[in-house]
């Protein structure tokens, strides 16, 4: 039915759904928020389908999979009893104060690391886990105090508070603040090597920045209404994370499910406060610049001068924990090839290949190799994974059309293979699915309507871009939604930041480099990012929706009041870290914000060509963009054996520009993982995750406090300084001369 | 049969043997070698007469109690298939070299606490577990690789090995290197605040400290040889220290026993690499003064500066595991007292209760203060402990001789209420306990013609003491060192450093002031010390010896050679420690050794008396010695469930000097203890020991290293420092200015 390419989903489906209800399999594989596309995603869908091809030559996995059918046939048996509230009942008001509670510590979360390194780990279990627990808490809280009628808690009701608190925090991502929209500041422009332009430059300020969300965010939205029903029923399309996460949620509402998520909850807890403490502990030391434990130089000061140090962050750790091995081993290598091996021996020709004498920030110099040897990694890896899936997409595309306009009425199921007849669960589904509609007609209206808006005001906000250029993205944008979502559906992962740098060059180039073409490509980045993200995380959640029984109406109200919710708080969130941190942007910071300098110089790229580069950069930029394309192809070509030991050029590419320092978190954040999965592998499996995402969690958190502290102009009093033994000297005999200490 | 009060160790005696082999309980107590007697010894006993008190009332205890009375009788059956080797086949060439290296290594440890706070946990456990393990791994290494007929491993070469260890360690204890050795030299005088004289200071010097012991350390063995059958034998005493380590060795040797002494030692391998590295990663970081974790203001710098923190010790963490609690809180609440209350109190009367323009570590400041203060509580504290032992040694003594006259060929077990027939195990002991014999009139010709060479050359060693001074002592000594062996079997606690400490007030009073009467002093305590702690240390082994059907002539025999290595290997790890570490006994230092400064504050209050203190330092050190008292005297006559809350005089005396950090290190360790108690008590009992003693033990070895990289002149390359924020910013202001940074 389809090519063996595109049916290795259908094995995916099978992995997605081989687990029972109860056990831990069903929560480990963490689910990544389609919108948070990066490397991880790929890999981790990478490893399920090795998982899955594995599974399905085992014998006993196979029987497995025959008595989990059975399981999975009855969970809406289980749930038969349950009436299913009314979709106004599930968008509940406690369940909105929940969500905008969640969506406002995950943005923070978000946005810390885009700011610190750009790579995102999925929180997907954490917003499950927190939404049921709050919301446990809560009814239980209240049905203890006396409180007549309390509403009980459905699993309806956690489907709205997960979408809800997924699409607030997706804004955090997609608005960019770590990317196209800071790329667009002074500061950034000031490091991108340019002449000063007040043309192309746009700094922060929290009024458009809410303003242009508000326009660009609901499109998506809108866009996909009409091929829900395509999607979900008639294609059958699979969704990974949003299986996972109603797999998740359906099991936090059975008895036995809710025992094993409290257990969870209460580790998550456990560790935030931990990391949470540790972060704080942490902030005492660091009254100066290079003070505290983020400077520790672990491996000592060479080492630590080339960025080969452990940290000590809580959330890098975590994120090793939930990320694949290879993510985290690729990004070591990545660190040790670039930072041990590569810049030494550029640096050693200054004065050769680049002058001596410039300011040593300047993209001229060595700064200029870090930048844009890792774009073209991130270029390469970025072109060879979109064909791969339009590809992909394509082919399935066709067969699905040929397969409906043979059998019309019976719909074939995402690629083939499995039974046709349907299940008690898919009628009890399709049913409620169908019950709840919204209107085409509304839908349609409701995009040309904001589209005429934004194509009006945009330019407004962006002067450097026209309204031509808004309006033919808008024309563009609802395809290239469709693909990103059926993407999506088949493979887990989205490409919109892909679509995003394909506006960067088109519009880029389309603009006039003196007319502010900069700000034209990165503001066309935004509005497709914006389109393109939000339609695959609506249909994401239409998936988890349509397996938990929530109404597509609830769903939808619900993202749109967790897109408005997003669309204040991310920018307010962003605005907070600005104003606290002085020091956002700047190379070497606590907030080097890597991404938004990658995307500066892809416009810049775009808009000016590849003059200006220093000597042999160019050679050595077309060497990994070839190199990437070439992994790529030799990890998809080469046997599943060899395969997962070949590195992923995206995350081998971040730590060209930042140094391998967060690669060592993340690869002791590995270790731990292995040891512990080698010394009790299910309760490994069922409880890293919630470790991690304490971990996570909490160092994000204190970073609240963190800034209001800084903001309120309170400083830490003591400075944890590392000094060689001959500088301390001298400083032993400065200090001693000095009158008050 | 005996008054209430020495009724007490029969109860004792219970406790002791409650257990059956297996049962961790067996290994729980860490048994505390006696010449290291401090408050943590008698809290010890405290807790198990507690326990024991506890346990006579329940009935299930009791019930147990009669199974393992079985058990016990048991043992010698369980073995009785086992040839006992021939004495000399006990003490082979491979268990001599593995005394010698464990001895080497717990000398260094022991060496290392005496040198900074002089808190030294019990290390028998360790000795028992790593002679166990080394000589198993040498047995089957040599069997692996085909050596024929390997000599099996006995549990009297296991006895033998324990035996040597502990005597060679002890001499690092009882040479004095941390007291009365290292209190004659200039460095101590200089801050004792005394005016300098040349004829009252002798410094160290590897020769004369080797020979100073080998004409000391060996008079205690033979004066305690003829009393041995009447401890063991006659009076039944319990010893349990030796009792515990005879179990802990008995049970290695069943097949059982060694599985879960393979576990432990597993534990303790792993907290040993762990506490070494952490050693050894700190040591990067401490290139200058006040640099390096041991510096970390944990608390704060305010708190830092009244020694107020958390110094990353992983000894005395691992102390803090194994010290009873109360001894633990002791410390701290001594710490909170002094530092916290007291000493800021005091200091505000700078300029009125003593001169403001004394230099700072003058006695006649607020260090006099911290040191008269923690004296008198010390000796408070002894006097009234002497005054108990004393007391019940001699009822209970007369108690012994009027039974013994009354049926003469009967003896009477140590307290009376036992059954009078000997049991299988009690008679084969005792028929292996008698086969080999020293003859008496061996050991007396031999402490006569060795009393005779020390009175000749002692006084040529120290021309401060007279030949009649020593004469005196040899021949008040043996009485002095029966009534401690015999204390000793009854509560475990050696009052060796008390008898010292009496030889100091006596001595240095006859001998005059003008004419070296501290050098006098001190000399008097160091011999009295040595005779007084070797003979409790040779009864408690014997004992042991009794146990484990060792020969009595192989015990003395093993105890002659490890004190022989201990006089040569303690001087020479001393002279280590001396020569690398330059600050040794510099107040503020790593190794402040603060009983050197009490010792020698103590001598020169018995020559000088009380004058030239600082204002109303005498009225507070009244206060205070009356007080420890009284302390005492309530512990004693509350009841049990008070007195388990009153604090332990001893233990809080130490802080007042050094400050409280190891104290905050020590709760850490207790509370460690505490949860894990509570999680898993059974674990905790058996594993605690162990992972203490990896602590200790790795963080201790690790100090060879560094004073061979200290010897070497090789220095750590990082200062870690810190700074206030205001002095950090001048700082920075001069680095930068700094050429070469």
């Amino acid at each position: 039915m389809s090519s063996p390419r595109s049916g290795q989903p259908v094995l995916l489906t099978c992995g997605a759904q081989t687990t029972t209800l109860n056990s831990p399999e069903t929560r480990a594989p963490s689910p990544s928020p389609p919108h948070l596309a990066t490397a991880i995603d790929r890999e981790r869908e990478r490893e399920r389908e090795l998982n899955s091809r594995a599974m399905a030559r085992s014998g006993k996995e196979r029987r497995d999979q025959e008595e989990e059918e059975a399981a999975v046939e009855s969970v809406e048996r289980v749930f038969e009893g349950r009436v299913v509230p009314g979709w106004k009942e599930q968008v509940t008001l406690r369940a909105l104060a929940v969500s905008a509670l969640l969506g406002a510590m995950f943005s923070v979360i978000v946005m810390k690391l885009n700011l610190t390194t750009g790579i995102i780990p999925s929180l997907n279990v954490s917003a499950g886990l927190l939404g049921f627990f709050l919301l446990t808490s809560w009814t239980k809280l209240l049905d203890k105090a006396g409180v007549a009628s309390v509403r009980p808690f459905t699993r309806q009701e956690n489907t709205v508070v997960q979408t809800c608190v997924v699409a607030c925090s997706g804004i955090a991502f997609s608005g960019g603040f770590g990317s196209y929209i800071f790329a667009m500041s002074d500061r950034i422009s000031d490091q991108s090597g340019e002449a000063r332009d007040e043309h192309n430059i746009k700094n922060p300020s929290l009024g458009w920045m809410i303003g242009f969300l508000f326009i660009v965010s609901f499109l998506g939205l809108f866009s996909v209404v009409p091929l829900r029903k395509i999607m979900i029923i008639d294609y059958k399309l699979i969704y990974p994370s949003g299986t996972a996460t109603a797999h998740l949620i359906n099991s936090f509402h059975t008895p036995q499910g809710a025992k094993l998520a409290k257990m969870q909850v209460k580790m998550l807890g456990k560790f935030f406060v931990m990391s949470f403490s540790w972060g704080f502990f942490q902030w005492f030391y660091t009254g100066g610049d290079g003070c505290g434990f983020m400077s520790f130089p672990t491996l000592g000061l060479e080492a630590y001068r080339n960025k080969f140090f452990f940290d000590f962050s809580a959330t890098y750790v975590g994120v090793g924990m939930i990320c694949p091995y290879l993510v985290n081993i690729s990004v070591l290598l990545g660190g040790v090839m670039s930072w041990g091996i590569m810049w030494p021996l550029i640096e050693h020709k200054k004065g050769d290949w680049y002058p001596a004498d410039l300011k040593p920030s300047s993209l001229r110099g060595i700064v200029g190799y870090r930048v844009f040897i890792s774009i073209s990694l991130i270029l390469g890896d970025g072109l060879y994974n979109f064909l791969k899936v339009m590809t992909r997409t394509t082919t399935a595309l066709v067969m699905q059309v040929r397969a409906m306009m043979s059998e019309p009425t019976l719909p074939v199921s995402g690629g083939g293979g499995q039974t046709p007849e349907e299940t008690f669960d898919d009628k009890r589904r399709t049913e409620l699915f169908l019950k709840d509609q919204i209107p085409n007609w509304l839908a349609l209206s409701a995009y040309v309507v904001i589209a005429v808006v934004s194509i009006a005001t945009v330019p407004r906000i962006f002067h450097q871009l026209r309204w031509y250029h808004v309006a033919v993205s808008y024309v563009v944008a609802p395809v290239l939604a469709f693909c990103n979502a059926y993407g999506c559906g088949l493979t887990d992962w989205s490409l919109a930041t892909t679509y995003g740098k394909l506006a960067i060059f088109t519009v880029g180039a389309w603009a006039d480099a003196s007319d502010g073409g900069i700000i034209a490509g990165l503001a066309a980045c935004g509005v497709m990012i914006g389109i393109v993200s939000t339609a695959s995380d609506l249909t994401q959640d239409f998936k988890t929706g349509y397996m938990t029984l929530a109404s597509p109406r609830s769903m939808f109200v619900s993202q749109v009041i967790g897109t408005a919710m997003g669309c204040v708080i991310a920018p307010s969130v962003f605005w907070l870290f600005y104003k606290a941190f002085h020091d956002i942007g700047i190379p070497g910071s606590e907030y080097p914000s890597p991404n938004a300098l990658v995307y500066r110089n892809m416009a810049i790229l775009g808009v000016q060509g590849l003059g200006s580069l220093p000597k042999h950069c160019l050679d050595l930029c077309i060497g990994f963009f070839v190199a990437a394309i070439a992994v790529n192809l030799a990890r998809d070509l080469a046997a599943p054996k060899v395969a997962r030991f070949l590195p992923l050029p995206m995350a081998m590419a971040i730590p060209f520009y930042l140094g391998p320092y967060f690669g060592i978190d993340m690869c002791i954040g590995s270790l731990i993982r292995f040891v512990w999965d080698r010394l009790d592998g299910a309760r490994a499996k069922a409880f890293a995750p919630p470790v991690a995402s304490g971990l996570i969690c909490g160092d994000g958190i204190w970073t609240l406090p963190q800034s209001v502290l800084a903001l309120a102009g309170v400083k830490p009093p003591i400075c944890m300084k590392f000094l060689s033994r001959t500088t301390n000297i001298k400083v032993d005999a400065f200090i001693a001369k000095l009158p008050s200490s």
